[in-house]
């Protein structure tokens, strides 16, 4: 009774892309992560090494990049299909090619009367949060926003930073700035509408972070906590952790295209951390503590 | 140089809680997690095993079951420092209590033109997707949607099921029915605007979850599917799993409270699992596919 | 073309089980997690809401509870067939069960010469760490281990807590104690052999956790951190957290089986947080800092 | 009542490196985390967007690899502190350094009397499994592992594979092949010693990880497969999911430093998926199912 091989399938899973589309009047964004598999005639590979048929995962992951270029994103089902045609079509070995699709919803943050060109909210989860620490002395009451999803691909910089022998970063006038926020704000008092407070503190933390001339996230971390400080007399005191997800444009040059801040892969780690509190001096007090 | 207790704190953390309230017009619904923390002088405890001084983070979470019954929830910063305040009173030895609440948000689902008054969706990580299968003879197509949160707090029961000697669930006419639904339909055909099809089908699957006199979740699983391939005849097939989180009424009676189904726990594990696919018969292939 | 229903399955998944066998000479653990489906005549619950064909999910669950008390679980093979064989045989509907079985391994806690008795690590993710805070008044070393998971199942008891209105927890002379610690040291120099003390370290800590008679994990926590400063001079404080992962006895008195501390589900949450810190007083200044 | 920033702090997190030393009788690796902050004087940056204080996050990571390069990391405590002087050193503006590293704990992997000199197994959560099927046929038993995270530094290649206009891989004799194993083996007869089975089927599937001269992940998989089904005649098939997770060999030419295979990052996405199925023929009848 020999052995055989049965099924087999191989491909490469997770791939993340996302495409920016830049329209005179908006940006449209498409934030994917594709798998794709292929069947077929394998075995030679499996039971002798044998190579010669094997298109490598990585080759996968570039033609997914280089497609988000050539190719329109606006049916997630159409892009598969071109992209799923491609490798049939050059690789007489396959027989069948899978291509799953998942687009993570982003949708428009709403700006005055109408969503906003360039700025955009995950439909994420969202939470509200509230922390109260009871002693004899009183009570002191924060509150906040976890899971805050934001994107923002127009007027945000990162330049004149410090260059030292480790540093490739290149200096970039316009970049895609996307963070998962997280946000706790401390009451002065104790009697507040909590819930109409709340909505306003999380409206004024979104519109700042439309309409900041960004230079940076630190730099737009406290134009944030600043406004809800500004907007709220009974808020003394406002920490942010606004986390920088990085986008990482990808170098379509050995394919013989340009990318001019379309494909980006959406990186889970490593990640930027930046964390602060700003705070209401309140007088000689203040003095002290500080 | 002696050695000392120098920091401390306990307490219970990740107490889930549902919270419905029943109103003549409209179901409210309230989904927290708490964390509860002391502070104070529990020297003796660690150093001598003395548990005189502790209150066990079992009453803790029952308490704040106990007060989600007696009291309202609408703001969570309220709630939390009436819990913070009861420990303190009660408690000599306690010095600082903490209590971290996140509400997850669930969002009314609109039905026709007003939100609906006993059926949520929650604010999840809603992504749709698509599958492309590529041979040499051709190409299907499938899309759907996973991560589709709903919970209907009205109209759902579950009678006259199997008993046997491991039988301990009481029959119920009224139950709280929520599911994290994954579903795929498949396309006949390849020219679909799809983009449309998507939203629609996504409309006729909430829809039905909201309108359905649901006897089981395998009930509603098949009127949802069915729902789907009535509206659009260039869907063949559709695959629905619907795993069913378990809300599960807390016993009130030992603190003298009833519970008329208002303070449930959402458990993550176990959770049921219900899988089905609906298909469109075709004639005599129908018939020698089955 | 009418619509029907093609494949379908039901069952229970993620079902949590601790099954511990008291021997004379020593304790066995199983720690399971079950995934139970059916496979069958279905149609009419799906078509017309009829369940009398349907097993419910819960007691699917109470089932595999109730097995693990009447059948060994030496090979998760034999038991899950035991399983299996049994829905088959009671339920004519029933065509095909599938019973998958995940077995988390827990290792014996080597104790001088041998295996201990009672106490076990699992083979989880442990990670040893290290914290490095340089100012410019000099550098501060601390090191630790997260995710050290640890079962104790004989010699730990919890009793003589307050008793309040809230209160339903039974006093318990013995209970299962298991935790998944996360523990950091500081060193009060920077020349130390860190490997070996990293070790001896870990050693002192799983050591304690073996041995002590503990009247609760506040009193287990304490003694494990005087260990440590105890056996290192060149350590002058140890944070520690022991969240205590509950292991809940299940009621099988509705199926006439009695429960000695036998069956158990261990429940992901909510879970106890026990947070302290153990620290070296040096002379005067300590006693300022108390 | 002036606003003013309160405390900051910045830097990069998720930093995942994994050092390979090459010694001549074995290879030595470490694999870590880091996460590395930064607190002093940014005022200035948060108030005015002046970028010319701050080392980009990049800069952080970049520092990481060279230093993985130029350093030893035998202690993972000496290796934070160089990291961390080095920063305080060249940049005034900063007054606190804090570097975390979790480090994953891998052991080498026994072969014959002693530790295997380039493989190495995770310290991670695999499981034993097991899947009954039953129907009103028979029942079929199968049994497995997951979570079985293996690495091996030497002895395996990747060459010969398809160039087309997408590719930028270049060809490997020499790589890191690390892989997140999951393994399901079926029995052809239900009266098995199934511990003794399972023991010896995962010691075929590691022993062949290691001695396999290996061309491609398919390669090795099928030679894993195999030798399982050579040592057991009751086993009938076995199916095999090998995701490649990718070392991603770090280009340190930008600081002067060449990378001879040293430092690689571990990246968790996009990864290669390889699955397949090994099965014994069974004379006619397997010829048929062909």
């Amino acid at each position: 009774m020999p052995i055989s091989l049965a099924h087999n399938n191989y491909g490469k899973s997770q791939i993340r892309l996302l495409k920016l589309r830049r329209q005179p009047d908006r940006h449209d964004i498409k934030d994917l992560t594709l798998d794709i598999r292929f069947e077929g005639d394998f075995e030679s590979c499996y039971l002798y090494g044998d190579n010669t048929r094997i298109l490598p995962t990585d080759t996968i992951k570039n033609t997914a990049y280089a497609f988000a270029k050539l190719y329109s994103i606006e049916h997630i089902e159409e892009f598969g299909r071109t992209l799923a045609e491609h490798f049939l079509t050059d690789n007489p070995q396959i027989s069948k090619v899978r291509v799953k699709i998942a687009e993570n919803v982003w949708n428009r943050v709403p700006y005055g009367a109408k969503p906003h060109a360039s700025t955009f909210m995950a439909a994420g989860g969202q939470q509200r949060t509230a922390t109260i620490t009871a002693t004899r002395e009183g009570v002191s009451i924060q509150a906040g926003i976890e899971n805050l999803d934001l994107m923002r691909t127009a007027g945000a910089g990162f330049e004149n930073y410090i260059h030292d022998p480790f540093t490739t970063l290149p200096e970039m006038e316009e970049r895609v700035l996307t963070t998962t926020a997280k946000v706790e704000w401390t009451y002065s008092q104790n009697d507040i509408p909590f819930g109409a407070y709340w909505h306003g503190a999380c409206e004024a933390l979104i519109q700042t972070f439309i309409e900041h001339e960004s230079k940076s996230a630190q730099h737009t971390l406290y134009a944030m906590g600043n406004a809800v400080l500004e907007r709220y007399e009974e808020i003394s005191e406002i920490s942010i952790a606004m986390p920088a997800k990085h986008c990482v444009l990808v170098d379509l040059s050995p394919f013989g295209l340009d990318n001019n801040n379309e494909v980006f892969v959406p990186a889970e780690e490593p990640y930027a951390t930046i964390e602060a509190t700003v705070r209401r001096e309140e007088g000689e007090e203040a003095d002290e503590l500080m």
